[in-house]
């Protein structure tokens, strides 16, 4: 990966504030908009989600899962080269009450201090996304393959 | 559905050029940014997409999709409160050299004259993804789940 290449990947994890989430709801695909954090070592994204809405149905330990981030559209650029990252694994919901809970919960709030009200309602939960493999498009002929050293890297450079 | 938010959601349908969609590829959720046009009636989106793309594996005649059209992230505003529609039906593939065929094109190619290349290629193909149901996050407590009527109506309005 060229060293732009892998700048606009740590900023699509990094900054950007929401990703769709698909996942697997009665057999069938169920897509969401979720804000979410990436954790330090980029190994999963986290996010936090409310039991009432319909993909949350989706999001039990072990279920397979596909995100999406991509720049936002500024109605400029060609749409097909919009830097993008598709990232899969399998769903691990985060027990309350843990230190793997609370770590997550911490990072969460440090990017969105706002929503430390919804960590008080009871139908919120955090689940942890892990990057298992993925496919980050940068533009225009700029297609990579991720695996779990990709994202290992990423935290070192 | 209030006049405003009713604006919102045409506002999504045809200012927003890309949209998340998801579908089934070996029996888990899959999900990749696609430009979409949606058709006057407000039936259906089409997608132009290359057979190449991973994605485009679930893309068959049947098959169950969810798709994702939010407004673009600016940063400012709670991520929680984008505007946000997810739609949901199965998939239909269309035969080139058909009526349909050449309809769609048209209507794709309006929005996005610059595919007109992507037409000749080989392992581009479009597809038709109807609106069977829906639910539209206009913003805080404003939601409302779609049925087939709701984009019917969209189109006399």
């Amino acid at each position: 990966m060229t060293p732009e290449d892998r700048a606009l990947l740590l900023d699509l994890l990094t900054r950007q504030r929401v990703l769709a989430l698909a996942v697997l709801v009665d057999g069938a695909p169920s897509s969401g908009l979720l804000p979410f954090a990436v954790l330090p070592d980029f190994s999963a994204a986290l996010v936090h989600a409310s039991r009432l809405a319909r993909h949350t149905a989706g999001l039990i330990g072990g279920a397979p899962f596909s995100l999406l981030i991509h720049q936002p559209d500024d109605g400029q650029a060609d749409p097909l080269q919009l830097a993008r990252v598709t990232l899969e694994g399998a769903v691990e919901p985060l027990e309350r009450q843990t230190a793997a809970y609370e770590a997550a919960r911490h990072i969460y709030l440090a990017k969105f201090p706002a929503a430390a009200q919804t960590f008080t309602l009871g139908d919120f939960n955090l689940y942890r996304l892990p990057f298992m493999r993925g496919r980050f498009v940068a533009g225009f002929g700029r297609i990579y393959n991720l695996i779990s050293d990709t994202f290992k890297s990423l935290a070192h450079s």
